[in-house]
């Protein structure tokens, strides 16, 4: 879901970037301008379930509504610990204000460093791989990249026998063949199971200059957002605040073969997003815009 | 105008606190909670005429929306110096956010350390002075007093002789009688001139147990704002909180012969004002709530 859709000034009652993303079971905090917690109650999200937060850089458009949300989640009695991924000195801005804040908190911040010069995995559990990359903008800033894992191949029961032993079952979902002690294959899996539910994959790259190595990086994810601050008439300005037009987002997009392409972060002097949709699609059709409120399927 | 008037946990579309006051040709801006940046759009204040900003205390919910404003406003191209008036720490909290950010502002920003221990005049100029004095909170706390000088006394035109020399009109709006050389009195003041408009006054108590010792401080204002976070059953938690009661506010006021009382800060915990505003009036008739978005008359 798109909590904020606008870049660094607010306007036209778009808000500063944040998204929560549903994967895996998890729910998580993309980026979180000013007063992102105002969206969270607006839009009906249960901030108490994100126990993990990804903060791309450190522009207060992405970061300054982090800690209005912690002095909340300490009021309203969150325990579960809450991890933050975040650049170098994240950790020491926490640090200052509940220094003079005399907070202490109830739950445990787990604070993560990214590394803003490689593509490295941050987290990783049965179902989802999460992996930051490195963005091309003013100061140190990632990418995320939000993988489900391959999943189980799916057992056909109608063909399964009727003495099948049960210890079998995992195999097949492995995609394993069924062997007798000798080796010889009983069962070949793919007449037994069918394949798997496709895994979903999102890339999230917030803040970037033009980056032709993205292409790589994010390489067909089945959702990709990439920031488009300006149409194409700014191109010079963009590249000046290393930032993306309409057209390098549907570039990158069209060279990643990706699913979709969803675009934000939209400069403050445009009011109609209409013209970057445009933009965008004469590159890349399957171009949406960023609506807050909105809720996108990744696959 | 009330931008904010909730307590820590923003509800029922009240937000955190944030005042504007205008006086004496000045606008200030009293405490700002997480995204008041966006309050201040929503109710087309020129942010850019603000040049004096007060912060109470480091509690998030009285200042955590200041650096999305600072950041705005040097993206909004802001030249003229910005004062900010807070306690120990928040020049701290504002250098480290800047060190990450990679930013540095086109406009000065003076940093004003209030006092808690002791009321304080932190700012003076030839129509307004402004002090600080110690609240009773958790952490150092300080409310302000906003007082208009006296005013020039008004010369009645059709009164003052044809001849009558243009060096005198300042001693007669000074309120001097007008001498010969000899010292002989020429003129009586109060024959030539009307008394002075009458001189505005308005303290913010912004947190605060019930303290006693602000009856003095605050002694006949105009219009004294005073939390009451909590209704009279609360009494007990208010005092473990340090904040106050509608009961509190409404005998500080009563005993302090304010003008008129105006309440906020409201705990998330009710929906419907009415019932504090009742409570007020049992002790202090002329109690208004701070309703987001209205202006208030001072005098």
């Amino acid at each position: 879901m798109i909590l904020g859709s606008n870049s660094s000034l607010p306007a036209y009652g778009r808000h500063h970037t944040s998204q929560i993303l549903n994967i895996g079971g998890l729910s998580l905090l993309i980026d979180c301008g000013d007063g992102t917690q105002y969206q969270l109650l607006k839009y009906k999200v249960k901030t108490s379930k994100v126990d993990h937060i990804f903060i791309s850089h450190l522009h207060g458009d992405h970061y300054l509504g982090l800690m209005g949300i912690l002095f909340s989640q300490q009021l309203t009695g969150r325990k579960n610990k809450l991890t933050i991924y975040g650049q170098r000195g994240l950790d020491e801005i926490i640090t200052t204000h509940l220094k003079y804040s005399g907070a202490t908190f109830n739950y445990k911040i787990n604070f993560i460093e990214l590394n803003p010069e490689q593509q490295t995995v941050i987290f990783e559990n049965n179902e989802v791989e999460i992996q930051s990359f490195p963005l091309t903008h003013r100061i140190p800033c990632c990418g995320f990249l939000f993988k489900e894992k391959t999943k189980e191949r799916k057992i056909i029961g109608e063909k399964i026998p009727r003495d099948f032993p049960i210890e079998n079952f995992q195999k097949l979902k492995n995609g394993e063949d069924i062997l007798d002690e000798r080796g010889k294959i009983l069962f070949k899996n793919e007449e037994l199971t069918s394949p798997p539910n496709k895994s979903a994959s999102y890339a999230y790259c917030s803040d970037t200059g033009f980056d032709e190595t993205l292409i790589e990086k994010i390489n067909m994810v089945d959702l990709l957002y990439h920031e488009a601050t300006f149409l194409k008439e700014k191109k010079k300005w963009a590249r000046q605040t290393f930032h993306s037009t309409t057209e390098d987002a549907a570039i990158i997009a069209k060279q990643a073969k990706v699913g979709k392409l969803l675009i934000g972060h939209f400069s403050a002097r445009y009011n109609d997003v209409q013209p970057f949709i445009d933009e965008c699609r004469d590159v890349f059709p399957k171009t949406l815009p960023a609506v807050e409120g909105e809720e996108y399927i990744v696959r």
